[in-house]
């Protein structure tokens, strides 16, 4: 029995999706509302103390943490592999993820608190939101509520993440001239951590990425969306209004 | 011909050292000088656009980033696993080495780079320091330097730097409730993350690791200390004046 919980097909949830997708895993899809806090409930904290989706139950073994997740979901499923048969294939692989958890995607994400998630911080009533706050397993969580419901970030942290940003999407073409996908000839776990953040760029950070400036990535982004497994994982329930959406 | 490439057998370079001797591959040591900046050196950077330790060279295969490199050497030399055999175990030992990349290790090097290379920083000439400055190949990397040479970090950044370290080994105690070693009940590439963290904490911040606040990692850390493999990566070059140490 596998299930994922999950949110919407951006950011995190999408890493593991589309690796569920892209490898032709059945699976049970548990949809955690967010926007509802459902992730800060007892009954998911039960599941995975950090709050955080998305969370992989695999014959009762819990596995947290997106990149963990796929790189279990490649041990575990070889078939229709996500990763080089060769070791400095796998590493090259693992450099770009960890580049993508610890630099592009923390960049990205401050810019989706700011918009998306400050909108919703300052929409709830003061009692409500101090509700939410105690619930929240995580400190650097509850920071970045605070934050956002408050002041916001500051134009200097905002400007040095959309620097971040730049740099990111200018290593994402640098790899491109060198080969099809950002780790090879084939797709695989590197570009599956991207995508949503890759996806999201053209309208978000116009400036950062276009035919002009970011030409490979850009042809190479129209050629992931004509992908089977990522039109299937872009599919999925999507409960968040237009208007909030930040990502893809 | 493996080749490793790295400083002091203290954080990052300490990561792969002990990973090699646990394992016990043959490699030839190649030591960088971080203190005469070597790291910066046309000759490094060619090897590592980054400009950072450590660095594997295998049969000509450049494997970058200490976690990384790791997993590579587990890969390619499966004698003396550092791995368990089952994937769960994997997830659980890859789910604590990211913690130790994203959070403890940022935490514990934010306050060496306060004490140690502020010194450092601060004993070099004006105009030495802005043609160092100006070889370091990573953004980030020159911003700390550019720091650390002026104001330093901030009160409220250097305790918030302590409160996650606090959080941290707290985390590992609570591991060893559960099991020997941090991820089960063998030493795995887990132990092998934290060990420089861990080992120079009940000098740097007894306040948060002693017999009292944490007696499981207290004795975890002594058995660790009587490993062979420990024993034998703690003996290689270390040419940082004592003075100037801040970890291990």
């Amino acid at each position: 029995m596998l299930t994922l919980y999950h949110a919407e097909p951006v950011a995190n949830s999408m890493k593991v999706l589309l690796c569920l997708h892209e490898k032709k895993i059945a699976f049970e899809s548990r949809y955690v509302d967010l926007l509802a806090f459902e992730q800060h409930e007892p009954w998911f904290v039960a599941i995975n103390p950090n709050g955080q989706v998305p969370v992989l139950v695999h014959d009762g073994a819990v596995v947290t943490e997106s990149t963990v997740i796929n790189e279990y979901l490649e041990e575990v499923f070889p078939a229709n592999p996500l990763m080089p048969a060769d070791a400095v294939g796998r590493a090259r692989v693992r450099v770009w993820t960890k580049f993508v958890d610890e630099y592009f995607n923390p960049a990205v994400s401050m810019i989706g608190w700011h918009t998306m998630v400050r909108r919703i911080a300052q929409s709830l009533e003061k009692d409500e939101l101090a509700r939410l706050l105690e619930r929240i397993p995580l400190e650097e969580q509850r920071q970045k509520w605070a934050t956002v419901a408050g002041q916001g970030f500051t134009e200097e942290q905002l400007a040095d993440s959309r620097r971040k940003i730049g740099v990111s999407l200018e290593k994402a073409e640098g790899l491109l001239e060198r080969s099809a996908f950002l780790a090879g000839d084939r797709f695989t776990l590197a570009d599956v951590a991207s995508y949503s953040l890759i996806a999201g760029a053209p309208r978000l950070f116009p400036e950062l990425m276009s035919k002009e400036r970011t030409p490979r990535l850009v042809a190479y982004l129209e050629r992931l969306n004509e992908r089977p497994g990522v039109r299937a994982a872009l599919a999925m329930p999507n409960k968040v209004p237009e208007k909030l959406r930040t990502f893809g």
